[in-house]
């Protein structure tokens, strides 16, 4: 494809895609598909020449698009947002347009110290101190495995440089709750921690955050059997029921025992650039590192995660190769963020962080999240005043846990109760009208509010009152 | 930013990138930079209000652009290729556009089935029959980390669903070479390989392939001392110099022990859609899994590697988790590729090599692919014809390794040869003209051309060799 083609084809889809942002509230939520669908409907194998990108636009208008979950319809409600704010888009743009290859500082400078700026504006804005250092990863499932990783290699003085996890010979543990994020032990078992040494300490029955004090006893205990306290993951702002484990007490406790805390705040990150509600995330200054999503609530599109650390010169050592073809040849120092993280090749990612403080600007992005937090509060006080329905957890944030209780249906009934939020739900969802994501709270199904999507407001969440009244009456 | 700003900005930003695209020859390759350079010149606070997109692109276009390496440019030959093809910018700006969610089938059927059906694709083009399945991973490092994960699983009957390795108490190993890539060894340690453990098994020291008699010797020795082979990382086109290891040797020794054979091809894969060159892959068909990169020589921009396996169902044991707010609320059975890897939120990654392979054609590349291999052969016969030039590593594909020594030092002089040679290729590099990796072999300093950037024609490597007689001279 020559450039002059590409140009006529861009701007086309270009249009393509300005048009369908939007129009994205006259299409369904979801669409109304069978697994395989997509599939058969495809061509079985590749065109042997080439089409016109006329063609293919017409195929991703017809086929593609019509089977894509519209995570930016303002009636979708569903997991968490995964906004793509437009200025993101832009920067995501920039740099498939530069086609810049990031395996070294070298491989492309700006890269790399775009990357150093724009995370350090971001750590301004969410009240790190000076002492943090940041980095892109992909999402918080792979922040956390390497930051569980580097926990694993300080806990046995870099046992991977000699025998290993063989020769260190004592069991490993890692602290953290049943409501932490499934990737939170997915991540634990890759890096080698065993299930059986994976503690899921207690929380409150209330707010879901971890009784620090269980951790105490817990850490104590598995000491005293010989173990070695390696690492606690916790949760500011789980999944479920968006707990706030006790931080300032877990660093404090982790600490008598050298144990790393990484805290996972992929959804609630974006609260930290709000000061009102930075309270929430006191302690992380003593944590070890912290990995939120800007590619959720805050709008910088898919993948976009940050890792911050207070030591990174420790996971340096741990991910670390320094291959001849890759040494610097130029004389200083130079940050390698591939000593940073699993992959060596990196996509210019910062750029569409950097577009997205640029263009909207951090004022702007703040105003958004007050008015999903406002939109919030008004919403579980609507929820709370209409008979049969209940908020189930505290609303610390934006999402909303709501459960349906009609009057045949026996509260302590909890088969019933489960069958009957989850029929709601899924009846609701198949409308295409709006969706919602359906949740076990205390192995009873109820659903999750989600709100935060870039182009909700307050008459969208009106709508899904009525809509929810509607498919649950 | 609403969609009519970004229909304006987005089309003013891709007159921008066809422009540069269509003027890459008339830039140097490389920035001349230091590290730290373009961080002092930004700002270093973020700006509170919003800028206009136009301020940002004058931003893009005076300082971050200049700071990058044109891995697009004709006369690049460092590294490998790290060609973005412009249909497949076309398809990483749809995938943008779509802004879809990939963390189940259910948040994006599309992104899930389009995947599915362009690996298949990609399969039949590079003649793996029907028992493997294709997934997306962002870089063959992490593919390779995913693999010797599941290998770990595998050779320790699944031990990280109990009392994990040091409950396992055996030492496993992993076998490589030297050669290969330095994100093998990276990955086997983060999997939790130890070092000690590590096998590099002795080479040909001209071909620099792995002996698979040697393999055999350390696979017995090591289950005679009490150890488990669990995994052998054969590479196929060497990072180095192009080494390929005997697939079809090591997949029958390693089945003897069970040890799970995973094929680094991140480079060379693209030569498997050459018919006349597949048998160099010959032996790949009883391996369990193997990776390269469409982002490399292929040129689907990054990243996209592949991951090819043939039993699945073992890696999504390894990888799998299910909550409760990620279960499908549909009927059928659906792909879930958050269980074939790391991440749990994953990009519209397919539409690049969808867009590509459409646009472009699997004819045009293979094209293309012939010519470079034809370039390279032509290069190989100029260097070996010219007084002090040597071709010092076989021309398996497009890499042709060269050394120069001159006629005032003498061959022995191992210290003067890397010295003179480090040199001329550094001062070649700094000029801008035209950018090669310098690269040791035997622990002597030579350079490697890696020839296939898309722009790069017979008159580019005729330029070249003027440059490295002038600045070897």
């Amino acid at each position: 494809m020559t450039p002059e083609e590409f140009r006529a084809a861009a701007h086309d889809l270009v249009d393509w895609i300005a048009d369908r942002r939007a129009a994205v509230e006259a299409r369904p939520v979801r669409p109304d598909l069978e697994p395989g669908d997509l599939v058969s409907s495809m061509p079985t194998s590749p065109p042997p020449g080439g089409d016109a990108a006329a063609s293919v636009l017409a195929d991703l208008e017809s086929v593609v698009a019509p089977a894509v979950t519209e995570v930016q319809h303002p009636m979708h409600f569903g997991w968490f947002p995964s906004n793509a704010s437009l200025s993101s888009i832009l920067g995501d743009f920039a740099s498939s347009g530069l086609a810049s290859l990031g395996i070294s500082w070298e491989s492309s400078p700006a890269l790399t110290e775009v990357e150093t700026v724009v995370l350090d504006w971001l750590r301004q804005l969410t009240g790190l101190s000076h002492e943090w250092s940041g980095v892109i990863q992909d999402t918080a499932s792979t922040a956390c495995l390497v930051a569980l990783l580097s926990a694993r290699e300080r806990a046995t003085d870099h046992s991977q440089a000699g025998s290993g996890l063989v020769g260190f010979g004592k069991q490993l543990h890692v602290y953290t709750t049943a409501e932490a994020h499934s990737s939170v032990r997915k991540s634990a078992l890759l890096a080698g921690f065993a299930a059986d040494d994976i503690r899921h300490i207690d929380v409150d029955p209330w707010t879901r955050d971890m009784k620090a004090d269980h951790l105490a006893d817990a850490m104590a205990a598995d000491v005293a059997a010989g173990g070695v306290p390696a690492a606690v993951v916790a949760s500011l702002g789980s999944t479920g029921a968006t707990a706030f484990d006790p931080l300032p007490e877990i660093v404090t406790i982790a600490a008598e025992y050298e144990a790393w805390v990484h805290v996972d705040a992929a959804m609630a990150g974006s609260a930290m650039l709000l000061p009102e509600q930075r309270e929430l995330f006191s302690g992380v200054e003593h944590a070890d590192s912290l990995s939120w999503n800007p590619h959720k609530w805050m709008g910088t599109i898919l993948d976009l995660s940050v890792l911050y650390l207070r030591d990174p010169d420790h996971l340096i050592r741990v991910m670390s190769t320094n291959p001849s073809y890759l040494r610097s040849t130029s004389g200083g120092e130079a940050t390698q963020y591939r000593d940073w993280g699993i992959p060596l090749g990196r996509r210019f990612r910062s750029l569409k962080l950097w577009y997205q403080l640029r263009i909207d600007g951090p004022e702007a992005i703040r105003a958004r999240l007050r008015r999903d937090l406002d939109n919030a509060q008004w919403f579980a006080a609507e929820i709370a005043s209409r008979p049969g329905w209940e908020v189930v957890a505290p609303v610390r944030l934006q999402t909303v846990c709501v459960r349906h209780t009609p009057s045949h249906i026996d509260a302590t009934n909890s088969a019933g109760v489960s069958e009957h939020n989850l029929g709601w739900v899924r009846s609701l969802n198949q409308s295409g009208d709006a969706f919602l994501s359906p949740s076990l709270l205390d192995d009873v199904w109820m659903a999750r509010v989600s709100i935060g999507v870039e182009a909700t407001e307050r008459h969208h969440l009106e709508r899904l009152l009525e809509l929810m009244e509607e498919h649950a009456g």
